[in-house]
């Protein structure tokens, strides 16, 4: 691990599964005027919920209040290059790069409208049964709608 | 990584380096009446808040609004074991183990009252100049408190 | 003040001052399924905030990290008419209606996507010095701007 | 409604029904390095979360999750007095001064630790059972509890 804050990869962001626009908001920043870094998690479960609504078709209230299912995050990583400002205008890049029997992996990158990644994350989800408390094996049709987003 | 959720450890808490109490309140739950992810994460923020207010003597009331300094995370690796749920009591462990010129890693376990262990947490973070937005040593009074918390 | 919760008008919505969209999001909701009411007041803030971006064309960077300024809202009047839950979309309404030396009052309505109101307040802004800690009175120019918003 | 901020009181705050702390914390604190008002309302959860947890004997969990009945706000009136800042630690006061068949009246005052008032504000809460959707009527046990915390 360095010693000095990652440098921020000037990259070309490639061409994701499913991206949203979001903007960086009074909420969201803290008394150093940047994000509090905690937000940039609520974005990450943001764009995954858009991903299931608009993409999936199967919207966190259908999966969450209709069919008492959750889809928890269970492993995250993230790594935080520079800080984002109250108006910065970020897009939320989805890649999801592998689909288990009831868990999937995706990587999500935040980039400034520059291109510059600002924040770079692996998530790992499970389906889970609320009810039940544990996990489920994804049903084929669902699992037919995620695989239709999966990135090699 | 497993395809199912990962198994709560049973192993002991160990005496950490700094130790707080959280309880699971109305406001960290979502619609699965569970803790919602991101406020994990704030409550990994509080920890070392309160780490450095009453462990380090050296407030973020003094670090960002008098000094102008910020300590931001710059790599986060968390692990969610299992669900915690409204009136929960955990406690927040934060085991302070590497020391940099500028930055100081830290590993942070939630657990509930049986010991058992729900989040798992690995944070780096770093000192920053907000004014100048770069990473900025130590200065040598800061460096020898927080060396009074490593653990080997 | 009636035992009962209010009954939620069904009155038309008139056009306003200002208005956006609002999803309610998984953030948003609380244990039993609907939004936890501090997150409504989010949802006025960043109606208030998107005004002075989009409408008066002086966002809130602008205000509060450029001119060191702050708009807090001092006085607040709420009534939650019927809950809203997961999913829904919201139309947030602002009636900009008197214009002070240094404040602004203004009523903001939440509707469902049927007309029906959800929620209906009353808010007081004011124009703060950050730096000196007190009211100022609105320049010209920024005047000029609001005074067109207002609704008789 | 005054131009200017109202001036913060500087009366004694009178013996309380219920009183908590609440420090101020980086997680509610805004660009301007002062409490972002939508936390005040989360500090007014709270406190009627703490109440009924320890002062009613009934937490918000046997409430929400083991009845499924709710104790929404429908009602709220708020003064802001004076900002807060990180790391002040304010004096949560609560005063129930009305009981109806379905629904309490309190005042929640905020104040600082030299006694100046901060935020003040009128609540009306109302019993709702979640699965109906409607107000209900305090079973009697529970409002014996709630009459013998009212203030007259």
């Amino acid at each position: 691990m360095a010693e000095a804050p990652a440098i921020s990869p000037k990259e070309e962001v490639p061409e994701p599964s499913f991206r949203t626009e979001v903007a960086v908001r009074f909420e969201d920043c803290d008394p150093a005027g940047i994000v509090f870094y905690p937000r940039f998690l609520v974005m990450f479960n943001n764009l995954v919920e858009d991903w299931w609504r608009e993409g999936l078709k199967f919207s966190f209230n259908e999966l969450v209040l209709k069919s008492r299912w959750g889809i928890p995050t269970v492993h995250l990583e993230v790594d935080f290059y520079r800080p984002s400002t109250l108006g910065d205008v970020l897009s939320a890049n989805l890649y999801v790069h592998s689909l288990g029997r009831s868990s999937v992996k995706a990587r999500i990158v935040l980039a400034g409208s520059d291109g510059e990644v600002r924040v770079k994350g692996n998530v790992v989800l499970v389906l889970m049964d609320l009810g039940e408390g544990r996990a489920i094996p994804f049903p084929d049709w669902l699992r037919e709608r995620i695989q239709a987003f999966v990135k090699e």
